[in-house]
């Protein structure tokens, strides 16, 4: 129980911040925090918590920018009114929830993805641009498939997907990326999150299966493996990608993106996609490939896909569509060796069915039709122009202070800073002059991680690289 | 390993016709059984399997109907050519499914589900009629939905649904179904499969939580328990639904569809849901309540939701548009008790992130002007004739034969047998007549099935339930 409020806060040693924010949207949400109620000062409530005063700000600040509190005349929060829920069906306390799973006890409502409009400069990583979308297209599209589909949308539909929707992958894949595949070794999934999420369930026994993740990695990934009971066991990269030297032996399950490492950005070599496939064979494991940007590639041809190298059946390859086309859309795939198709299609009925159709029939047309080949070349352009603007403003405004990460792939650029200078302090200064940054340490799976910061490519035009370089220049000198 | 194929089939003690022709699909898909091969006399396999005939048959008649197979000049089936999977990456055997968590390892191909039209008449359960959809003012909102969002599609929403389709669901559970609810308590779900397996992950416990479902029930709620590691437990049910003083004192989650029981039909009585709400209450259980088709009632005023009686926060109430609108869409929600709405978004997010955005706000469009409204009385209209020409036709030439289950809503009608008529016997006699009708055991959960039928409205209309009813009297009448 916390003294500054008439409920307890439960913060878990990782994510304080986005704990914190969590309960106290909750407690607003349910009644708690009733309207126009004062929060406590950050000051007090850190002290009180044990944990740094910018985590409260950073928590306070959220909630403001969310509507759920408003900042006093003078100083201070006050709880917005007529926000608590309608239903007066609070359980008492928090003690409801030892009605969840164990692994579910904790959860904090999602926080909000702030639209990337909400901040001057928005170098956020995982945001496409998709302003330059042929929407017009899609429309047109949609009617069509939809016009097709009338009489056949009162059934359920193939859990694995609509048959033109896997060919259409099948050919882009083998196409564009040398992955050797045919129709039915396609299942269509909701995003690349639910292809990592499916093959959690069919291939981890919890408790006992361990799974081996690139560090820095993909949060998300992380999560669902976690989700059904495996242990995650974190394994390091340097610059030739994953150390597979380090893989625990026990691992049946590797997680890697060789084509542009998340969120580091190298590619693996060939050297250790070889030894990858051998660590495989010798121990009886799989791999997951995640080629969540593989398109956008701005150098000489791409080394070939692990699942391009694999003669045993080792590989899934996983790919999507948030990145090409956009994250709304909620399509991705997985490749699967066959024998574990039968799995995934299972499971997919089991989690939800299968994917929505129209969405399906609409991105088989586009896909066909040539759209996505001329929207990747477009885009492939623009990153690759951004891209450019992006590293030679870093270049020339910051850089004493940043070593940039090699890479000719993908939407984002990592870059290491010296010691003194600390990723996490810069992303709050940064936030304070309008202007939004990652740090590393976001994406460490382990205890350690590398200090530096990473810049998505989605969000800024050329035309604004220059200002926001130079913005970020100043902020690390005058951060030394 | 079976003597007649040079590859093992592996029955489980349930679902035998099912796993027979997933695992021959799969042996043609990856090669083991090539094309142009006779397949076995039905009766030696029937005979080397230890399975009746019937189920050997059923499965060849499957596949031929796919066109895995094709019938000989003379007799006996040979498998067709040229569907062996392009990837040559066949793990050895069926031995790569060690490599599988140990509830996937059986498993199988879902079997394509038939197209309505392709019976002559076709009375199974499941289908609503969605050719009276009003697909021109979908497509219409569709547009315009696209239109608004082009700028909002390159970021990921929340996880819990677009806040404009929740606030239309909760002003249509209040409106239609007296369901308590704000905007904050529902969760948007890709169909109420999706909702049961949200619900599955954040309530089990694996190998721990018991979970009771209503027998027969609705199987793929009981597969999304499964999955997730529960005890299942099949409880009774009688003229009053679910027999509460049978739930196992042990459930912790108690599944119940009380407004139109499936599939036998009944409603719960109100001293039941009391009882119900009681035995939560005194447990510390929650009860799950699938509302899947409650929208369609043909006689009075319809009980209270048992989420309106709840006052303790103890009841999920699911609900589907799958029925009222069409299942190609796959969009469906839960409106939860506070203390398990952030455990929701959370698992959601970890499964798929979000639905389909497009879908979530031509759906919002949709309810708002209030077609959805308009829609389901349309079909209520249609859905009340069809079942009074059924229920007439059923008396008129079956009437000896069959006892109709009581029941004043929803999209399908029960019906019970003499002894000496077989269920199972007459399904596969009817197919071989062209008509698709179903048995009520294929919704049993425990070892005993009702031994009878059940007829959906969704697929004939009502100028063919005459010529459909009087067929399947002449059929009961030659069985006996």
């Amino acid at each position: 129980m916390n003294a500054l409020l008439a409920f307890p806060l439960d913060l878990p040693p990782r994510g304080r911040l986005e704990a914190l924010h969590g309960q106290l949207r909750a407690a607003i949400l349910d009644g708690r925090l009733a309207g126009g109620h004062s929060l406590p000062s950050t000051r007090a409530l850190a002290v009180s918590l044990g944990v740094s005063r910018n985590t409260v700000v950073a928590a306070y600040d959220r909630l403001l920018s969310e509507g759920y509190v408003s900042a006093r005349h003078g100083s201070g929060y006050a709880v917005a009114s007529g926000l608590a829920r309608t239903q007066a069906k609070v359980a008492s306390g928090i003690g409801g929830d030892r009605r969840l799973a164990p692994h579910w006890r904790h959860a904090v409502m999602p926080a909000r993805t702030g639209a990337p409009a909400s901040y001057r400069h928005d170098l956020r990583v995982g945001f496409p641009d998709a302003s330059r979308f042929p929407f017009d297209v899609w429309r047109r599209l949609s009617a069509r498939a939809l016009r097709s589909l009338s009489n056949k949308v009162g059934t359920y539909h193939m859990p694995e997907g609509r048959r033109p929707l896997r060919e259409a992958i099948a050919g882009h894949v083998s196409f564009a990326r040398a992955v050797t595949c045919g129709v039915d070794d396609v299942v269509v999934t909701s995003g690349a999150q639910q292809a990592f999420d499916l093959l959690a369930r069919i291939l981890v026994t919890p408790g006992r299966t361990v799974v081996a993740v690139e560090d820095p990695g993909y949060p998300p990934l992380r999560a669902a493996f976690e989700a059904t009971g495996a242990s995650v066991v974190p394994v390091p990269v340097d610059a030739d990608g994953l150390v597979v030297e380090q893989i625990p032996p026990a691992a049946r399950v590797i997680y890697v993106t060789p084509s542009h490492q998340f969120p580091l950005g190298m590619v693996m070599s060939p050297a250790r996609r070889m030894a990858l496939l051998e660590f495989a064979r010798r121990h009886g494991a799989v791999v997951i490939e995640d080629d969540y940007d593989g398109e956008f590639r701005y150098g000489g041809r791409p080394l070939d896909a692990l699942q391009t190298l694999d003669r045993e059946g080792r590989v899934f390859y996983v790919g999507t569509f948030s990145k090409s086309l956009f994250p709304a859309l909620r399509l991705g795939y997985v490749v699967a060796p066959p024998w574990a198709l039968a799995a995934l299609a299972q499971a997919r009925q089991v989690c939800d069915w299968h994917a929505d159709v129209l969405a399906q029939d609409t991105l088989a047309l586009f896909i066909a039709e040539g759209h996505l080949a001329r929207h990747v070349r477009k885009m492939r352009r623009i990153y690759a122009e951004r891209r450019e603007a992006l590293i030679h403003g870093l270049v020339r405004h910051a850089g004493k202070l940043l070593t940039l990460q090699a890479s000719d792939a993908g939407l984002h650029v990592a870059a290491l800073l010296p010691p003194g200078l600390h990723a996490d302090e810069l992303v709050q200064r940064a936030v304070a002059q309008d202007m939004r940054i990652e740090a590393l340490s976001g994406y460490a799976i382990g205890e350690t991680a590398p200090n530096g910061l990473v810049f998505g490519l989605g969000t800024l035009p050329v035309a604004r690289m220059e200002d926001a370089t130079q913005m970020l220049g100043r902020l690390l000198r005058e951060s030394r």
